[in-house]
């Protein structure tokens, strides 16, 4: 007996930002209407080779499959030559909870329903019209934000800065590949100044974004910040912002840039306009006018792998081969 | 690219009830040192379904690798034809945090680990001479606590009640095929006042077991309580015993035996002897005299299923020819 897998070269090919995008609008849909169950994550530390997992799961009322994924860091791999991250998910069906599949998706399932929750964020909060989409940060996500950004929004440039100078350029070489006019700038403070869309996908540790860059019209969707000790954003920039939109309330008060406007004292949970999911739901209304500042406070809630794995299952053929 | 998988037929040719011992006396004797790590539980509920999914997960300092155990329990796959529970194993690389392995183990692995957990609790709390072993319950737990108890203890028979008095001969059958002399007994209280080790293995949800039914020198291994609104032992068992070991205070508190006896108000934390890892580490007694009376109150640890994979792994031979 075996368990049917599906690869990471095959899930590359299944799941395009298109079908990402629209996985992720159906997932904040059904999170705003109530049909996610969503139980607190596991975190253990492997402190003799500073490791550690994670563990989300959750379930989607009408999805047929559910999620369990595991991500791992361990950070003294890439001295021995290897990656530090890895992930997989397992995948049950949700009728009868039996084992239906195995996603050796190496994280790339995680990547993409990432850039597709900024993209379903960005479609309800962004400016109809966009010139420059600023970008800090020069990593996978960079990457995965600005491809499902598209899939939303047509804009004229994107600009670039990254706290890691030798991949910038490698960054920008590989968007104009893909067809965008990309450019690095010298600075953080001239990509949010001429951004009318900024990502923010770094992993910094304090903030990057002063609040007196920002201008009116502008939307944030800062998602670096996705485990407490993380932060992109001056606490300022949400007491600054019109709308303040988080992934999950919890989860961001917990560790995205939320904590620290709340303990900076500068918001309260009351502070906070929606979930993304209400506003896709239409419970709460989205971006009302072209000069407010949005920000979207993103971490990454476990119905996205249920939702995304559910999409590759059925993106993929196999499954009606599986013993 | 694949996972390299064990099945469950596998598992059960390469784990037997001494191998699984030995590897649990080795877990608590770590735990019981502080070289386990142990999150708290992922519990998702399926609604829709009756299902529930439980992921436990634990890292063991010196363990090679790490499980990440899910099991499920869906109450309408009976109904259907199938059976209700399921479970597998993701075993990662301890240092480098890599899937490793698929325990495809259908609950074969955490079966005798709580068997054996049994039986390591039995080597120092039972009365090192044993006539009759009293079993509550005929299920798979009725059987593994018999077989790993005999790893460490010899006995003179079995005397079995079962709530489920359709599967009582079937399971006295079985134990006869294997060797053992056993017996069905008409009545719970019958059993107990016969037992020189008491095992409730039952899905009670409340007391199968009177205090006035147990008598000096007993032993009582219960670990039917393994989640919530169950129970099997009236909290005054807890009460009059001399001893009462728990494998996880914090489990046990929440869940087990323990909860409904410190709820009642009969016990207070400082009334728990120790942690079965206290124990098997030397740092608490285990029985010290003849006339004691003690209970082991066992909910299932996840370093228990970290331990039992990494036996699995090292067990078989597969590992040589991963890919």
């Amino acid at each position: 007996m075996t368990l049917p897998t599906i690869d990471e070269a095959a899930l590359r090919a299944a799941i395009t930002p298109e079908i990402a995008v629209r996985s992720m609008r159906d997932a904040f849909l059904a999170d705003g209407k109530g049909r996610t169950h969503v139980p607190a994550v596991i975190n253990l530390d492997v402190p003799s080779t500073r490791g550690e997992i994670h563990v989300k799961t959750a379930f989607i009322d009408g999805v047929p499959f559910i999620a369990v994924k595991i991500a791992s860091g361990f950070y003294e791999n890439p001295a021995k030559g290897f990656p530090s991250g890895s992930g997989l998910m397992v995948v049950l069906d949700a009728t009868t909870g039996f084992p239906a599949a195995l996603l050796l998706d190496n994280g790339f399932l995680t990547d993409i329903r990432t850039g597709a929750a900024g993209a379903v964020a960005a479609d309800v909060l962004a400016p109809a019209s966009l010139g420059v989409v600023g970008v800090l940060g020069s990593g996978v996500q960079a990457r995965q934000q600005v491809y499902c950004l598209r899939v939303v929004r047509s804009f004229a440039r994107v600009l670039a800065w990254s706290p890691n100078p030798a991949h910038l350029d490698a960054y920008c070489d590989e968007l104009r590949r893909a067809g965008y006019d990309a450019r690095p700038a010298p600075t953080a403070e001239g990509v949010c100044r001429d951004a009318d869309l900024l990502i923010t996908a770094t992993p910094a540790r304090r903030a990057l974004v002063e609040a007196d860059w920002l201008h009116p019209g502008q939307h944030i969707t800062a998602l670096g910040s996705d485990s407490p000790g993380k932060q992109e954003l001056s606490p300022a920039c949400l007491d600054r912002a019109d709308l303040v939109v988080v992934d999950r309330f919890a989860q961001c008060a917990g560790f995205g840039e939320l904590k620290h406007a709340l303990e900076a004292g500068l918001l309260t949970r009351n502070d906070v306009h929606a979930e993304l999911g209400q506003i896709v739901a239409g419970l709460k209304p989205g971006r009302t006018s072209a000069n407010q500042i949005t920000i979207a406070d993103l971490t990454g809630v476990g119905f996205q792998d249920t939702a995304i794995a559910s999409e590759a299952l059925q993106s993929t053929t196999w499954i009606a081969h599986r013993p």
